[in-house]
């Protein structure tokens, strides 16, 4: 079992690293497709495992009694804590040249996010969440206290990412929103945790893919489960609902149940 | 009959209304719910009408024959030569905060579209196409050449824009891309003007929303056409397909059409 850490410090820690990712990312986006490559690799795999790369050799230096779970080269170690990284968000997007991918940094304490950052590189902006609240931009974020489904502006990434069994749900529940929208990947967690949407639902996501959120949502007032309400770890997904207030969690929890 | 007038000279004039809608958009955009407005007007329609009269003015005074089409006030005017207009393009952008909303400006010579910008007032991206060619940040933007619906990468802007007739169409036909993305309104227009992307299709979309598309797709040696291979003109719409190459558009006419 590893000490407690300092999360005051470990959120910088975390700052650090997605200042380490940017111009790696940001290297390969909107590459020339005529650009020498190794191999046959595309950009965003290569930018990919660098950026992966990257961070693990610095969380290694700076806690090398934490274990390392990302999207590209999986679990290293393991303990009290895990750096959970998702180094290239929106891979689509990415190589599409839509500059609103981003880099996902969390930390785990016993399987639950403590740390999240949300990095989007290419518009330069970051949310930074902990339990003492959400910074964007350096300023404090608060979601919108949206407490209505009807009054609710909804996104999730795109109908292809769910199935048979939850699109139905989905969309009897979207259609009661003020409206959705599609698109965005991480970025409208960011959005959500500023005020700017007040409910995003996805059914298939990863640890590295929403462990980064939590802090971020929560320390911004707002509140992100399963489907079925419950607490994310590290061990939840592949369904997670994010909403501005409990009351606006619990009508679409009802709908997406009912 | 108006005089025939410099499309360069004009090409810089659209430059100069992309810059005095900017400061505009960006006034609006991610303010505030607390801001004192006008009555109950959302940010988006104060923001919407007064980029319309600003830019209207301003053609007015420099080109006075010219007639003047735009999403807020309509028609005014008439001739040879209109401007086109949508202060805001991708309102549910604006309205939740995602940088990807656009401000586009065309001109029209007898209907057809010979002039057109799209300006991305939050990213400070600006694609204008004409002829003579398309320039993005001041150089010149090309499409990929991509000529194979397999290896295409798709945009629309959400299922929604779709009804009963066309989805089925689009649906069969982006199950054969390289994949297929939701959301971006005109962004993704740009991003296939750059070569990032290499089809858009879209089911619901007005003059002021393609004109200016039209001369940005074209500049950079793609094509742009309505569902029956025909060229845009004011009169067209509402089902818009813009693709990286004649071939790709040809073998993704023949599916939407098969």
């Amino acid at each position: 079992m590893s000490d407690t850490i300092d999360l005051d410090a470990a959120a910088g820690f975390a700052a650090e690293l997605a200042d380490a990712a940017r111009p790696i990312a940001l290297h390969w986006f909107r590459t020339p497709l005529d650009i020498e490559r190794k191999g046959d690799e595309s950009p965003v795999t290569i930018a990919d495992r660098a950026i992966e790369d990257e961070l693990r050799a610095r969380i290694r230096a700076a806690y090398p009694d934490h274990a390392i779970l990302g999207e590209e080269r999986g679990q290293e170690g393991s303990g009290r804590y895990t750096w959970v990284i998702d180094p290239i968000d929106g891979t689509k997007s990415f190589i599409t040249g839509l500059p609103l991918f981003g880099t996902l940094i969390a930390l785990a304490d016993a399987g639950r996010p403590v740390l999240g950052v949300i990095d989007a590189p290419a518009t330069g902006e970051r949310w930074v969440g902990t339990a003492a609240g959400t910074r964007f931009g350096g300023a404090p974020a608060r979601a919108s206290g949206c407490r209505s489904l009807a009054e609710a502006r909804l996104y999730t990434t795109s109908p292809d990412f769910f199935d048979a069994a939850t699109w139905p749900r989905y969309d009897a529940l979207s259609r009661k929103a003020a409206f959705r929208r599609f698109g965005g990947d991480c970025y409208p967690y960011g959005l959500l945790a500023s005020g700017h949407c007040d409910l995003v639902i996805e059914a298939s996501l990863q640890p590295y893919d929403f462990m980064a959120l939590a802090p971020v949502i929560e320390g911004a007032g707002g509140v992100i489960t399963d489907w079925e309400g419950r607490p994310l770890t590290i061990a939840s997904g592949p369904r997670v609902i994010a909403a501005a207030t409990q009351e606006l969690l619990d009508e679409a929890l009802g709908l997406l149940n009912g």
